[in-house]
C-alpha cells in the first residue's frame, strides 16, 4: 500500500478566488488528501431547508482539478444555531445537571431522537449530492466522537434512552436488573424500569452496575449515531467511510464503530497530549515538552491498526504549537517529520496535517498550520515536504503481525472508571504502562480487541486489568501457545458488575486467586526482590501456582504455570520492565533495553529507529540525531 | 459489665438457606451480636402498604435461635424509590441548590414533614412487630446521621423550617433578630421571618450570625428526627436504643440526641479515616497507612463514652480494606485486635465488625468482610476470635473518671466553621492536638460535654477553642480546684455570635484580654522560647496575669493566675506537648513522654499499652511488638 | 495641595450618643475626612418609599460640627431585602447558571434595568436631601464595584443588554458580526442578533470575539451605571465625586469610569492581598506576610493617579489584620505608617483608615479598625497620629511627571483573559513583573492610559502585552522621542480579536515580526545571554530589526531599530531588570540597583525611601530601620 501525505482545508474560511492557488501549493508540497466539510453546515444550510451546496461543488472540483483527492466529513458535530430552535432539549446535560449548550462545537446529545434524525437528514444529502463524485476518494463520519467529554450525557433524552436499552438487557424483567445489580443492597430495587434515574447527583456513589450499565449503553449510542450515518452514505457512495478518533478517548468502543467504518483515523498532538493527557511526571513533561511523549502516539497507532483493522490513518498531525493545552511550545526541529515517520512505520495508509493554513479568527486563531495566516509557510511545511520527497523512494507498507499482543478492551476502562478503587487509577493508565516496557524492551506490539479469540502467530499476550473476561476468552487464552500474562485485576468482575464466585481470576490452567486486594499511596511503593516496586494496585494471591516475583517482603506478587502467569499487581517502569523482558525471552523474543527516548518499530520489512530525546544518542544502529529518523531494512531474526 | 463481640449481618443479601450456617458460624468465631435491618426497607415494604416482614421474622428467629443477640436498625436511611414518588422534594439540596437524588442512600431531608411522618410510620411497623421479639436486644435508629454530608440541607423544607424555628428562637420578634445578627452592617435587615433565606449562594460570604444559627437549627432537626423514633421505639420495647454516629462528623450535636438514647454506638474505619479525614502530613499517612492514627478512634471512643453517658460501643469495626477511601491498604496484620483491645481499654462494652461477609455487588463491594465472598475466612476472622478467647480470661470492664477532662462542644465546631478566619482551621483540629498531646504524655483522658458543670475528680480541665462559654460555665470553671487551661478562642463569641464586651476571654479570676489576633500561613510558625511553636491562631495578650510562655521574638503566648491558665495560641505538638506536661505535673499526676506511636489506657483495674507502629518498640514495660498490646493491673498511683 | 488623613464611619452601626465623642477623637487623631453612609440603604428606606434620613441628618452635623469633612457614598451597593421583592430578577447570575442572592453585598445585576431604575431614584434621594449640605464635602458612588467578581452576568437581563449592546456595534448587521467574529469557523453564524447567547456553559470554549465582546459590554455596563449617578449628584451638589475601586479589579475599565468623575480612589489592603491576589511565590509570601509585597500598592497609587487624572487617595487603608484573606497577619510595626506615607509619595491627597472602630458583628467581625470594639485604640491609632504629626512639617504635594510611562489597558486585560493561551497568564500579571523591574531599578513610574498620544517628556514608554494596539497610537509611538518598549504580544490582535495581516505587531519604524509564538512551563525557563530568562510566552521573531537579547541556544528574544525595541517575551525579574535597566540608562536615566524591599519614589521636590523588609537595609542614604521611610529633598538630576 501506498504512503501519502494529506492536510485538513476549510475552503469555507477563505475567499474562493484563492483556492485554486492554495490547492496549487498543496500538490507542490507532495500532498495526496484533503478533508473538508466536516464543519461546514452553516454555510450549506444557513437556515432550515434553505440549501447552498453550489459553493463545495466548486470547491471539491477546484481541489479535484488539481489532482488532489477528497476526504468529505459530514458535518454532523456543529449543528448551526437554528438547530437548537427546532430541538430545545437537543444539547448533552453534565453531570451537574447543567445543558451544554450552542456557542463551540459538539453541541448534541447522542440520545436525542430529533436531532439523531436530522443527522440522517444532512448525511442523505450530503450522500445523495457527492456520493458519485469522483474527487470524493474517502468520507468521514462527523468528527471526533467523544472529544470534550461528549459521550456520557445526563439528559432527558439519555435516560429515556437508557430504560428502554435497559429493558431490552433484560427481557423487560425488572427483578432480574435488580438481581443482577445487587439492588437489595441499600434498598435500591426498582419496581419498573421507568423508575430507573440516571446515575449522577446521588448523595454518595451510585451503584457500580447502575454507572457501568450507563457507560455501555451511552458507547452503544455512539455506535448506533455512526452507523446510521455509514448506512446513508453506503447507498450512494462506494468511497470508504472513516472516522477520526481522538487521544485517548476511551468514553466508547472504538472496536464496535469500526467495525461500520473501513477505515480508522486518529488525531494526534504529542505536545498538547503530553500536556493535557498523557498523566506524564513533571520530570517526563520538561524533557520531551517539544517532542511529545515517547510511547503515546504509538499506542494509538497500534490501537487504530487494531480499530481499522488493518487500514488507518492520522488524520490530524500536529504541525506546530496548538492552542487548547495548559501550556503550548513548538515543536522540536524535525518532530513533524518524525511523527510522520514514526505512523508509516507503524502501517499508516496517510498521514495528513491539521490544517492547511492557520486560521486568523475563533476558537484555534492559535493553532498553527502548514501555512501562516499570512499564507508564508509555516515551519511544518518543509518538513511535510522533506517526507514526501523521502516517500517517493520509499517501498510500499507491508504490514506484518508484531509477535506481541496486547488486548485492549473499552469495556474494561469504563469498569476502572466505574470503581478505581484508588485515587487516579485508570485502564489505561496501566495498559500505557505495560505498552512503554514492551516499547522499552524493542518489542512491536499489536493492540487486539477483546473479540479476539485466535492468538496464532503471537509469541506473547497479555491482558491485564480486563475487568471481566467472556469464558470463551479464558479458554482460547488458555489454549494459546504463546507466553500469555493476566493481572491485576484480570476477570474480576462478572458480566454484571459483581465478584464471581469462585473468586477471581478464576483460569483455566493456573491455579491463582486473588484473596484480598489493596490500593496504595503512591508514595509508598512495595520494593520488589531485583529491582522494580509494586505500585498503586496489589493483590494477595493464593493458589498452587509457582510463585515468580516477590516483594522484599515477601509477598507473591506474581505466580505462573508453565507458560501462564499472573501478575497480581500494577508495577512502575522498572518492575514491569523486568518480569516483560524475562518473559518476551523465555518466549523466544528478541528483547534490548533501548536507551531513554529511543523506540524501534519493525514492518514486515523494514525497521525504523526514532530519537525521540532532544541529543543526539548512541545506539547499536549508530548516532541518532535529536528527533532522528532511521529507516533500514528489517534485520534478519 | 463484660465486653461483647459482634458483627453486622444482612439475611437480605443472602439466600435463607445459609442464614444457620452463618448464624452458627458467628457463635464458633465468639460473636454475641448481630446488627440487621437498617438497609432493608425495599424488601419490607416494597411498594407502599406491601408489608413482608415474615422473612426478618424469620431471620431474627434463626439468629436467636443460634445464641446471638439481634440489634435491630430502623431503616430510615434508605427509604425506597416508591417514596420519591410520594414525595418529590423529599431530597436534601445542596449548597449549589442541587438535589441529591436517589440512587444511594441518606437521600433525605431531615426538614421534610411528610418524610419525618414516613420515618415514623416504618419505626412504629418495626416497634409494633418486634418491640417484644426476646431476641431484639437493642435497637439502632437510622445509620450514621450526617455521613457523605447529609446534616445541611439547603431545601425549601429546611428553609421553611428555618424561618419557624427563627421566629421561636427570637419571640416573633425580627427587630430582636435583626438586632442580634447585626443586620444593619450591610443593610441586611428583614421585616419579616419569612424574608430570611438560607445562607447559601450570596454573592460574598453570608453573615456569620446567620450561618452559625443555621448550623444550630440544622442540628436540632437531627435531634427531632431521632426523637421521633425513640419515642415510638420505647412505647414497644424495653431493649436499649442507640445510634452508630460516624468518625468526625460534627454537624449535629451527639450529646443532645445521645440524650435520648441508652447507648451511643460508632463506626470506625481507623485506615479509611487516616486517608480521608484525618487531615495529617503525608509523613504521618505513609508511617501509620496500615495502622491508623494512633489518637484519631482514641478520641472518638472517649467521646462516645461521653455521648452514651458511659454505654458506647463500636458498631462497626474496619476488618480489612474498605472502598471508600482515596487510597485503600490492609491493616497490618494485629490491627484488628489491636483495635478491638483499644476499643475496650476505653470502655467499650462490645465491638462489632462490618460486616459479616463481603458482598460481591453493589457499593460496597470491595469492603472486606469477616469472610470474603466466597464465604472463606478473611484475615479479620482469626483476629476477632483471637480477642474472643483473650476476652474469656479477662474482668469485666471496670470504668474510672479519668483524671483530665477535655470540653468538646459542638457548637464551638460550628462556629470555627462559620468563621475560621484561617484556612483550614477547625475546632476538631484543635481539640485533636490538645487530645494527642495529652495521649503522648501519658494521660488518660474524659472527654465532657459542654453541659458540664461539676468538674470534681478532675485534676485538670481543658476548654480549648470553645468560641461561646456561657457565664455559668466559667463560674463553674472559676471555682473548679481543677489546673483549668483555656484558650485560645475561648469565650470569643456572645450567643449571637458577637464579639463581647469587655473584649474576650473575660473570665472569673485571670485578668487576660485578647486585645487582637491573627491566623498565620503553616510555613510561618512563630518558635516559642522552650522549644515548640504557634502555630495557625496566635492572640494578643493583655492583662495582669502572669506570662508563662512566650514566643522567643518576646509575645506573650500564654498567662496564668493560679491555676487559671489562658493559652493564646494554637501551639504545634512539641508546644502543645511540653506545657500541658508541665502544667499536667503540678497538677500531680504522672506524666510520661511516649514513644513514637505508643499509648497508654487506664481503665480502674487495668493498664493497657498499645503499639500503633509497624515495628517493635522498647518501652517502661519492656518490648512491644508491632500492632502489640499490653494489658496488665493498673499500678498504684 | 494639602495631605490629608480620613477613616471610615457607620453612624448607623452605633448609638447616636456616642457619635459626638467619636467625632471629636477623629479630629484630635488629626482626621479630616469621614466617610459614611454606603451601606446604610435599609436604615434610610426601611420599606420601599418610607424615607428615614433625619439620622443621617444629624450624623452629618455631628461629624460637621466637630470639624470633619464628610464623603457621602450612595448605598447602591446594599439594596435592601425588598428590593428582591420588587426586583425578584435584579440578581447577577454566575457563569455556572445560578443567581448570586441576598444575604451579603453587591447583590445586583449592571443590566437590570429596575434594579438601574433603583439606583438612580436612590441616587437622587441622597442628591435632594444632601447636595447643598456644607459639611456633604465629596461623594462616593456605590462601593467598590466588581469586588467579588460583580461586574460579569451571565443573567438574562445582560444577555438582553449584550444583544442589544452588539446591534449597535455592528449598526444591526448580523452578517458583520459573522464576519467580524469569523463565525462560519464551527458553524456559529447567526441569523439575528436575538439567537446570540451568553458565552457560558459551552460545550467546550467559546469563541474569543465573542467572550471580549462581552467583556467590554459589562465594562460598559458600570460606566453606564456610574454615570447614571454622577449626573443625578452634579445636578444638585458641587463637591467632588469619587469611587472607590477595590485592588486588582481590572474587569471593567477604570479609565472611562474616572472619565466621569473628579477623584479616584482606591481601597488598599497590603497584607490581604499578598495572601489572596499578589500571586507571589511562598517564599515572597513568607519574606513580607507583615509587610505586604513592596510594589502592589505603588503599582495601584500610578494607577489610579492616572484614573483621577492627577486627583486620587487611598479610600480604604488596612490598619490591621483583616477577616477575608486565606491567612489574616497582624502589620509590622509601622507599616500603617509606611503605607500612608508610601500613598502620599505617589501623590496621593488623601489616605482614609478603614475603619474608625472594628464591628463587633457580622461578616467583618475580625476586620480590625483604629479603636477595637471596646472602643479603646487599636495599634494603627498610634501609627496614623504619628502620620498626622508628621504631616504638620510637611509642605504640599508637588507632582511631578515620572520620567517613564508604563501603559495600563483594560481591553488587554480582557483579551489575555479571554485567550491566555498559557495556564496562569495575564496582562495584570506581565503589567505588574515590568513595573517591578523598573522600580527595583529606582525609577518613578506614570501609569499611562491606552488613549493617551502625547508622550511629551517621558524618557522612556513601554506598551507590553497591549493586545490591540489602534493605528493611531502605534503612529503616536513612533513619533515619540522616548525609548519605546513594545511586546511582547503588542499588537497582536485587531480591533475584533482576530490576528491581522500583516502579522503582528506590524510597528511603523521597526521591522520585526512575530512568525510563531509558544507558551511554556513554569519549570522550563530558557535563560538569556548575560542572565535571567525568558519565561512564560516567547515569540520566535523575523525582521531587519537589530537583535540585542538572545536566548543561551540563539533564539533572538529582542530586536530594536534605532529607540525603538520589540521585546518577544516575558522575561523573569533578572531578565526584564538588565533589559529595562540598560535600556534606561541609554535614555538618559539614573537607574539604581535597589536592595532587597527597598523602594524609592520622587516627586517634583521630594525623594522618598521605603524600606518594605522586616529588618534593617543599609541604603545609600544610610541604614533604613525595618518599616522605615525617609523623606528628603528631590536630589538633582
Ligand atoms: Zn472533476
Ligand atoms: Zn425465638
Ligand atoms: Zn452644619
Amino acid at each position: 500500500m501506498l504512503r501519502t501525505l494529506g492536510t485538513c482545508y476549510y475552503p469555507e474560511h477563505w475567499p474562493e478566488d484563492i483556492w485554486a492557488e492554495d490547492a496549487r501549493r498543496m500538490v507542490e508540497a507532495g500532498l495526496t488528501w484533503v478533508r473538508i466539510g466536516e464543519f461546514a453546515w452553516s454555510r450549506l444550510e444557513p437556515s432550515p431547508g434553505d440549501l447552498q451546496f453550489e459553493w463545495l461543488d466548486r470547491a471539491i472540483e477546484v481541489l479535484g482539478q488539481a489532482g488532489l483527492k477528497v476526504v468529505l466529513g459530514t458535518p454532523t458535530a456543529t449543528p448551526p444555531r437554528w438547530m437548537a430552535d427546532r430541538h430545545p432539549d437537543m444539547f448533552a446535560v453534565d453531570d451537574q445537571g447543567r445543558p451544554r449548550g450552542f456557542g463551540s462545537r459538539r453541541h448534541y446529545c447522542f440520545s436525542h431522537k430529533g436531532y439523531f434524525a436530522e443527522s440522517q437528514r444532512i448525511t442523505r444529502l450530503f450522500a445523495e449530492r457527492f456520493g458519485k463524485n469522483p474527487h470524493v476518494a474517502a468520507w468521514q463520519t462527523d468528527n471526533e466522537y467523544g472529544c470534550h467529554d461528549t459521550i456520557i450525557s445526563y439528559s432527558e433524552a439519555a435516560r429515556d434512552g437508557f430504560r428502554t436499552w435497559l429493558q431490552v438487557q433484560f427481557n423487560d424483567d425488572i427483578a432480574a436488573l435488580n438481581a443482577a445489580w445487587g439492588n437489595v443492597f441499600w434498598s435500591m430495587e426498582y419496581r419498573a424500569f421507568d423508575e430507573i434515574a440516571l446515575p449522577n447527583l446521588t448523595v454518595t456513589e451510585p451503584n457500580p452496575a447502575h454507572v457501568h450499565a450507563f457507560r455501555r449503553f451511552s458507547s452503544d449510542q455512539v455506535v448506533a449515531f455512526n452507523r446510521a450515518q455509514v448506512e446513508i452514505i453506503k447507498d450512494h457512495s462506494s468511497a470508504p467511510i472513516s472516522h477520526n478518533y481522538m487521544g485517548r478517548i476511551t468514553d466508547f468502543d472504538h472496536f464496535k464503530t469500526g467495525d461500520d467504518l473501513e477505515i480508522a483515523t486518529w488525531d494526534s498532538y504529542p505536545l498538547g497530549f503530553l500536556e493535557d493527557r498523557v498523566g506524564a511526571s513533571p520530570e517526563q513533561q520538561r524533557a520531551y515538552a517539544r517532542q511529545g511523549d515517547p510511547d503515546f502516539q504509538a499506542l494509538h497507532h497500534d490501537l487504530y491498526r487494531a480499530v481499522g483493522k488493518g487500514r488507518w490513518w492520522v488524520m490530524e498531525q500536529q504541525p506546530g504549537p496548538v492552542n487548547w493545552a495548559p501550556y503550548n511550545p513548538a515543536p522540536l526541529s524535525g518532530m513533524v517529520r518524525l511523527w510522520s515517520w514514526e505512523a508509516f512505520a507503524h502501517g499508516a495508509e496517510a498521514v495528513c496535517y491539521f490544517r492547511w493554513r492557520q486560521a486568523p479568527f475563533a476558537q484555534e486563531q492559535l493553532h498553527a498550520g502548514m501555512l501562516r495566516p499570512d499564507s508564508k509557510d509555516a515551519p511544518a511545511m518543509a518538513e511535510a515536504m522533506q517526507v514526501a520527497a523521502e516517500l517517493k523512494d520509499t517501498p510500499d507498507v507491508q504490514p506484518a503481525q508484531a509477535p506481541v499482543a496486547l488486548m485492549f478492551d473499552y469495556d474494561a476502562d469504563w469498569a476502572w472508571a466505574t470503581q478505581p478503587q484508588g485515587q487516579g487509577l485508570s485502564y489505561f493508565g496501566l495498559i500505557f504502562d505495560v505498552y512503554r516496557a514492551l516499547r522499552r524492551a524493542g518489542l512491536s506490539v499489536d493492540i487486539v480487541r477483546p473479540e479476539t479469540r485466535d492468538f496464532a502467530g503471537y509469541k506473547m499476550v497479555l491482558v491485564p486489568g480486563m475487568m471481566h473476561m467472556p469464558d470463551d476468552l479464558k479458554q482460547a487464552l488458555a489454549a494459546s501457545q504463546a507466553q500469555v500474562i493476566y493481572g491485576p485485576r484480570s476477570a474480576a468482575r462478572d458480566a454484571s458488575f459483581n465478584i464471581p464466585n469462585p473468586l477471581p481470576p478464576a483460569l483455566p490452567g493456573l491455579d491463582v486467586t486473588v484473596s484480598r486486594l489493596e490500593t496504595i499511596r503512591p508514595d509508598m511503593p512495595r520494593p520488589l526482590k531485583g529491582g522494580g516496586a509494586a505500585i498503586h494496585y496489589v493483590e494477595e494471591l493464593e493458589g498452587t501456582g509457582e510463585p515468580i516475583l516477590r516483594t522484599n517482603a515477601g509477598e507473591v506478587i506474581a505466580m505462573r504455570d508453565g507458560h501462564k502467569i499472573y501478575c497480581g499487581a500494577w508495577l512502575d517502569d522498572d518492575g514491569f520492565g523486568m518480569l516483560l523482558r524475562q518473559l518476551a525471552i523465555e518466549a523466544g523474543l528478541t528483547v534490548r533495553d533501548l536507551p531513554e527516548g529511543i523506540r524501534v518499530r519493525q514492518t514486515a520489512t523494514e525497521e525504523f529507529w526514532f530519537n525521540h530525546t532532544a541529543a543526539p544518542v548512541k545506539t547499536e544502529v549508530g548516532l541518532l540525531p535529536a528527533a532522528g529518523v532511521l529507516r533500514r531494512p528489517r534485520p534478519a531474526c
